[in-house]
């Protein structure tokens, strides 16, 4: 009887859940036993991991977040291990492709992003036999042409839009919604678009704030005196800044916590002299039940993992391509962050319908 | 300057609003009229029409239906006419062409499924300047990979099935949820895996009462006593039959309403002894405001339908192909219904998990 | 240490789980051990029932339906039990009581509609400790203002009204919608109001189909050629019949299954000659995650009931009056089922803006 | 022919447009007219106002927002106006009141919070024939059981705290969820009980960082390395102090805009040491389609304000009252802020519960 493993990690997004359950349900189907590493890599380390049943995975389908757990600190190359009574950190990987060994585990299957995923390709290179399912609500990965919890952050994000809509129109305000996306505006793009926003702030694109208060001020002399401003966290000042938000540990200041969305209000603001408001949507963004698209494509990339893990196709990273799932090995991803390109088709249809990029 | 006619035929489906605001907004643009024809291709024989204005679109984007009004009968080769005191059918389609040079229409946008875009080709077999613009929920229309209106359908749907899911498990019930889907199961087989379905009937697959039911009492043997079985209105029963709902009109009772969603329960219940109940969802699966792929989908659709008309490239129907909207000439288009192929990769990979289709 | 008892009886209601976890976790506070009987008084009767622990009521407050199960037909007082190869009722009421003493319960708590309410009474006459929770989606409970899952099945219906809304007017159809509420209105009330219907039918007042036609023709005449209807399923025909939708186990014909809503639309269109459609929402009422006021009133009851039972202060049934918990004994009452009277404020309210009750 | 006038002041709150909607539906049976001003106070000082028609009102009732527009700052007793190229403030309150005769408006509703009607009971002093509509979705006016938008926010709020459950639960933070209630933390504690909060923190009862953190710290001995923290943008902190969310003019440094949600999340992480993350809730809340209760709770009492009117029962209030809508004299409206008496039944059954309030 083959033993796979799973584990997830990073920042959790809508859809890992489906993922856990499509790939116990193809390991019930084959006879497979399947273990759940709890907490990321750490579970992997530490020996934490429960086997998982029929009964874990009722229910998981519509269920967001991740019932193993997940962690985006944990590295294996760089694990904190407690000497005496400090932290020091530790490079385990051996211990890690071990333990892969010990718990028996012909194949263990990682849900994550860029950071989890390029220890899994580090991980194999020492020997271990994995299998990587992309994962990020950002969808600025390579290899593959979209990532589960994309579209159900885009639904949550176009779902503020409408709700800010209604009272930027009653109270003539400019609204600014800063939404997720440190290295690409792929949530702002199609949020943007979907929730009808005026203009739209990418780190893609550098804009000045002349060409978006241009974009209002038009709207105003058509009778449209208020209006909606999208911004992706990442993207940078006029001058060409990014705008960290203050983590609250880091910060000395208890209220040093605004972000580009509340500068970029108060830059209106102060040009065009509209009253202006910023909302972060933050946190909101990865949460609740994956829309039915991202289960779909959840769903295939477990059963899609669990194939190749059974196959013994190890060192491969599953992958959306045209509509149809595919995979390819690890170092045929490319590296880096998949931004948008500037020609990017979705960029020119929203501004050939008059949407402002700033630029 | 130029002049764009617009108007909506068929079912209405979510996502047309959308449509004709972006025709709008690139017509404003470039400086060219947009008149809308009233309730499809009447409007356009009638003469019921409106100049539409940046007011009339402005709250467009989120909202269902089409402030056209639509209208799936009046077939301009085959138009009611008034002669007396009763109704006969004439050929308009030379009124409906003479009509475009009259109101000075360069080019007209047709809005529609398979038989309002027939009707489009015919009339610019005629001479009629025409782009098209693909549209059902059901998403079985050849020359495209999606239209829009369908992931709003499938997020309906699978709303649908995750409350039934709640009231299957705690009451120890069957509960058969019949789907739209006339000749193709797209909207059952999507949300149906979305929904976690354990079977799914579509009109692509024959399937036999025995299969289904032996899934059923699999899950019962598993500690699960109830199941999900989604079915599409036009899945033929197991002797090949197709179960037309009557419509109001022609039923001699006005309790003679069942279709197939109905008969599955029962044959369900009768096989199975488990008690068995069904919903029909019908015309909600048409009604609500788009998600956001179909606003950015019909937004990109209408954005294209706009230049290829301005650009004086007629004949051809907007497309999505592979993430990129492109086009096709009317004669390119395949004939026929886009049913679902039995080996498409989503079949296989629900077979995979478990879920039965009943062959 | 004290010990309750929980069940849950009749059909489920959004709001079951979290009375569950509210008495669960007032338990856990007061050091009582709870104890879950499975699917109704079967599990009492059966000896049926889990130790319910802090991990079976993690994350339960969201979730629709009941993690105990429940049963509409298992009534103790005429108990369905196998005798050689038939069944046979008996009254095990006796049972019941008994095994309450049997599993050292010092109080159960039953969560249940009029059918549960009443055995609970009857077994409380012979000497069961037990607390009532009031339950029903239909709202039409004596001795309480409301009872949870009535505003979320309000939720469910106002928004597949708004939902046909779009549909009707692009149409310019007359859609109807079939909702709960065999004996009382409550829900076609309230969503009817909040939906925007334009005739609403319940079973407290009875109509003709000149009026709701004669409704239907002034809006037309406004401009409006579109309607909506909202029939509860209860609402009898103009000739004082009541439509008893076909349950599957008793239809000779597979397709006899329309109900009122069906018929409704019938009449409308031969009365008008307008196309009309019907739909009927069925069992997706009952599903879902509870809104947040049925979360808030199910906690408020569990948490009341759980009180009670600590208290010792047996056979009654927790109610909320203007806003405030409170508790009646079970003599205190009333019989029979809370309709809606004539001069409700809500009527009055409705029939103020134009809505047509069609008397 | 009585004509009567309707404007909105304030911060908008969903169900303004039912209120609207509801009166003019009212004034058109009646036979009487509607003039709407727009932009509340202003647009009765300015004389810029429309003739409310059918057309409309048509398809209002599911909208958020006003279609009036709103304006929290022009008050007719210190209005501004322009006096050459500089702003001064003057009494135009005999302007308003001259302007209703001049305009012949034999009524005035004003739907409006707090200051919107303090301002209607001085002008109706000064002899303006005035009926008050209470909102706020902050539910804290004096006068009524419940005002509009209340329920909206409250669901917005809860859905919201679904969200944050299943990433809190998947890494094992604190998620701090700042919500509106400058005063009164009525949001705050329904969305909190509603949302499953493990501590809620409001205006009125002051608390202490060692007891929200006993709280965090038995729930991860109870297995739970999770908690989710609601707290009113009013609560103080535990000296006492309100922490003033920086408004965007007045703040010299642009990322100075943390308020209270991001001071509990910092010391929160400062005592306890788990990780813990504050989002801020803000415009959401007053935005999206009404809930049923909300356009339910509108519709009734915008009809009964319009019969107010006509029936010439000026300067007065409605009011909900135990379900039923009432209304008293501007005289009668206790004076300041309604906010949560510490002996709530709500906080008590909280607290019975296990949810902690720092205190």
């Amino acid at each position: 009887m083959k033993r796979l493993g799973i584990l997830t990690g990073g920042g959790d997004a809508p859809g890992l859940n489906a993922v856990i359950r499509a790939v116990a349900k193809v390991a019930a189907a084959e006879d497979a036993e399947l273990y759940g590493f709890r907490n990321g890599y750490s579970g992997l380390i530490r020996g934490d991991y429960l086997r998982l049943e029929k009964q874990h995975i009722s229910g998981l389908l519509p269920r967001g977040g991740t019932i193993l757990g997940t962690n985006n600190r944990d590295n294996p190359f760089n694990f904190p291990v407690k000497e005496g009574n400090k932290t020091v950190y530790r490079d385990m990987s051996d211990k890690a492709v071990e333990n892969l060994e010990t718990f028996q585990i012909d194949c263990l299957i990682v849900i994550g992003g860029d950071g989890s995923l390029a220890i899994a390709r580090e991980l194999a290179e020492k020997g271990a036999r994995i299998i990587g399912v992309p994962k990020t609500i950002d969808n600025d990965m390579q290899g593959t042409d979209q990532t589960f919890g994309f579209d159900t952050a885009v639904t949550t994000a176009t779902d503020a839009l409408d709700k800010l809509h209604t009272t930027a129109e009653s109270h003539h305000r400019v609204m600014v919604l800063e939404l997720m996306g440190r290295y690409a505006g792929w949530i702002a793009l199609y949020s943007g678009v979907a929730g009808g926003a005026d203009v739209i702030l990418i780190p893609e694109i550098s804009w000045s704030i002349e060409n978006v208060a241009k974009k209002i001020i038009s709207r105003k002399a058509e009778g449209k005196p208020f209006s909606i401003i999208v911004v992706a966290e990442g993207a940078k000042t006029p001058k060409g800044e990014q705008v960290v938000r203050d983590t609250i540990k880091g910060s000395g200041d208890p209220i040093r916590l605004g972000g580009i969305g509340h500068l970029v209000a108060r830059m209106v603001e102060n040009t065009t002299g509209f009253e202006s408001r910023a909302t972060v949507l933050g946190h909101l963004q990865r949460g609740g039940s994956p829309s039915p698209f991202d289960r779909i494509l959840a769903t295939r990339y477990g059963e899609a993992a669990a194939r190749l893990a059974l196959a013994g196709e190890f060192g491969k990273m599953v992958s959306l391509k045209n509509g149809e799932i595919t995979s390819l090995t690890f170092e045929e991803i490319p590296s880096g962050c998949r931004v948008i390109p500037a020609e990017h088709s979705l960029i020119k249809a929203a501004k050939s319908l008059g949407i402002s990029f700033g630029d």
